[in-house]
């Protein structure tokens, strides 16, 4: 049995993803986690803003205390305790009894990844299609493509999903005689984009779905960090039927623990725990006990406080260092929450072709081709603001502004370059591409 | 979006397993969970063995002192610490650099079952055939489930996996114009068998395979946990090509942890990664930074032997239980390591029918049919011991004999009114099937 022959099988797990091969993609991570690269590329929270110390002996505790059963096997679908829990977190977002949450339809996952995949898993055969705002979460796109699915974008703007692309989209699906499963949505604080669905197209879009019998999968990691005011309503809340809602503690908590969640239609909650233990037998029980003990002994709710403001700071910073330092030609979304924020290069800039100058000049951010399946994107890229400090922000859109003015004038002596050449050969001019920088 | 169209999508994860609803199967769990039940059923550690207050420091200042990295997310393989670490455990059974060990090649998993799941994303595709012993772990049957394969069980005897039966299955596959992708073995104190590949054996296993162009998929949670001397070699430290060695801390350390791992041939590690990171993006950092600690500053290999030691009286108790207390007729293997014996009842008795009764007696077990993926396993069931205590588990045996002698006795006097009853009928006589005591 040799290398070649595995590879034969396992032809859908190749890294190909966006042209970068697997070691172009470790070596990349590997140089932008030293210290001296300001990386705006991660997604990572700020951990430090969490009381460690009490963290900490609450989670001696859950060992020597509650040791045989915390240290034990758990059950698939998660405990009870922290189930009750994760009711208490959605009904701040609206999503309550009355909207008919309930703590026997959540399944326990870990992290916000899982759930994707498992719903991926119920659902998608090969070759479906999954309908996904363009960008999107890359991690969304991993577990759709590891289902062998295919993803259709729909545009977005400033208020989100655009209702009138999601129909069109709906409709080439329908005419290609492809089966569409659902609508796989990140509606506040979007991942990559920083956008939020308006509170009157999330009725649209409930509508449109309906209309059309698509399930929706509401990704909601980020709707509790809101910086200007409260996120309009979630979808779920909104309507009970053919919406399943994930979550996650990754962001409000810590993603070390690996803790998320499904709020899912009664009728297939139960599947969703078989195909859960069929991936992982149970979520670990000591990571369950610590977020339900900090959910239910800790302020939880003041340290999603402290995070807003954290982030709110960071956010400004971002956006006030992008305002004096960007090139002109440069534009970028204005989130109000979340932790990201989707940046348009001037034309001619290529965000993939750009990224190891920007490692050079110690700066890291992912190129917007990341965060679509058809290799779209380079003309934009996806800058975090959640993690580096205010100062290190402003340093690294310093240094990104740099490498930004050299491509552009590299762009510019190439350009005249080429005309000069054209015009020697009695060629037209100045309409000829610019030379590839990588 | 009616739950009954939800239901149409997804028919593999019903919970057809056995013939029992997921009603029925989550009422029998609740109940064999209850005190007053002798559980015999589990497959859970004895964590009380552990020094909790000691591994609860440990937690504790992992999070106090490192939370800005152990809380935070990690990389998809798994930290570097802990891949060093698993090495040297792996090492211990004989899988060390000379037989090619790296930690490289190691992906961290969460638990053993997700080292299964992702090897059978990798390569199974609906309709692929796995050669599997029967009866075998029946998380491994929920992941070939999940992966639409087919499942073509291999006789054992107390040897272990008959080479012979294995050399026919892979003829009867090959006849049957289908594609098996690998051998899933459990060569070491077997789940649910309690047996163990002989050392001869296992070189003739390996060959077979190799011959065939057969992957080795070799599950190994319990090797170290031997009881009268050391255990064979497992077959990756006897071959390096084509074999996948899974295993995992759930059964040495905590399996509330979630920690497992895969020693993979290294043409396909990469694609594990990616799969993983689909599925759940990264294993949890606090918990392998846990693991990790655990294994450089707390006394493992001790730990280890604590276990033995507790295990070993524990099965001496069940054995001995079993040879008193057990009607005439029944036979059970002797393990000399792991947690489980797996007994075959009188000719006549149903482990599934006498469930019920049983847990009305106060004692479960897991029925014999949970371990095939055909059915069968009727007349068999498993017996944990590393749970309960010695005074427990021979408390236990008592109420299931009881209630085996009671369905004997039962068969008995039903088989003697049908006798009577076909006498008057003038028929044949006494080979008429006994009553369906369910």
């Amino acid at each position: 049995m040799t290398g070649t022959t595995l590879d034969d099988y396992t032809d859908r797990y190749a890294r190909r993803v966006r042209g970068m091969t697997a070691s172009e993609i470790r070596a990349l991570f590997a140089v932008a986690s030293r210290p001296e690269v300001v990386s705006l590329a991660g997604g990572a929270p700020y951990i430090a803003a969490l009381p460690l110390d009490a963290v900490g002996e609450m989670l001696g505790s859950l060992a020597a205390d509650h040791g045989t059963s915390t240290l034990q096997y758990g059950i698939g679908q998660g405990t009870p305790e922290l189930r009750e829990r994760i009711c208490e977190v959605m009904a701040l977002s609206g999503i309550d009894a009355a909207a008919g949450a309930s703590p026997d339809d959540v399944v326990v996952t870990v992290g916000g990844q899982q759930a994707l995949d498992l719903v991926s898993r119920l659902f998608l055969d090969p070759g479906d299609v999954v309908l996904a705002e363009g960008p999107t979460y890359v991690g969304a796109l991993g577990a759709f493509q590891s289902a062998q699915a295919q993803v259709v974008h729909v545009a977005m703007d400033d208020d989100g999903l655009i209702p009138s692309a999601l129909e069109a989209a709906i409709a080439d699906v329908a005419r290609s005689g492809r089966r569409a499963k659902f609508l796989y949505t990140i509606p506040t604080y979007q991942n990559p984009a920083g956008v939020t669905l308006t509170d009157a197209r999330r009725d649209q879009v409930l509508d449109i779905c309906e209309r059309a019998g698509l399930l929706v999968v509401e990704d909601d990691p980020y709707g509790q960090l809101s910086f200007d005011g409260e996120a309009p309503l979630p979808l779920r809340a909104r309507r009970r039927e053919g919406v399943f809602y994930l979550s996650t503690f990754s962001k409000t908590f810590a993603p070390g623990l690996r803790v998320g969640w499904i709020l899912a239609p009664h009728a297939v909650r139960e599947k969703l725990v078989i195909a859960s233990e069929s991936q992982i037998l149970c979520p670990s029980a000591y990571a369950q006990a610590a977020v339900a003990t900090y959910l239910s002994t800790m302020p939880w709710r003041e340290q999603i406080k402290t995070y807003r403001e954290v982030y709110r700071e960071r956010r400004d910073a971002l956006l006030e260092a992008l305002t004096d330092l960007m090139p002109e030609g440069t534009t970028w979304t204005r989130p109000s929450g979340g932790l990201f924020v989707w940046a348009t290069l001037p034309p001619g800039l290529d965000s993939k072709a750009m990224m190891p100058r920007a490692i050079a000049a110690r700066v890291a951010y992912v190129p917007g081709t990341g965060f679509y399946a058809d290799g779209t994107g380079g003309g934009n890229m996806r800058l975090n603001f959640s993690f580096p400090s205010p100062e290190r922000i402003r340093e690294g859109v310093r240094r990104l502004a740099g490498v930004m003015e050299q491509d552009l004038a590299m762009r510019q002596v190439f350009g005249a370059i080429s005309e000069v050449a054209n015009r020697r050969r009695g060629q037209a001019g100045s309409d000829v591409p610019g030379p590839d920088l990588a």
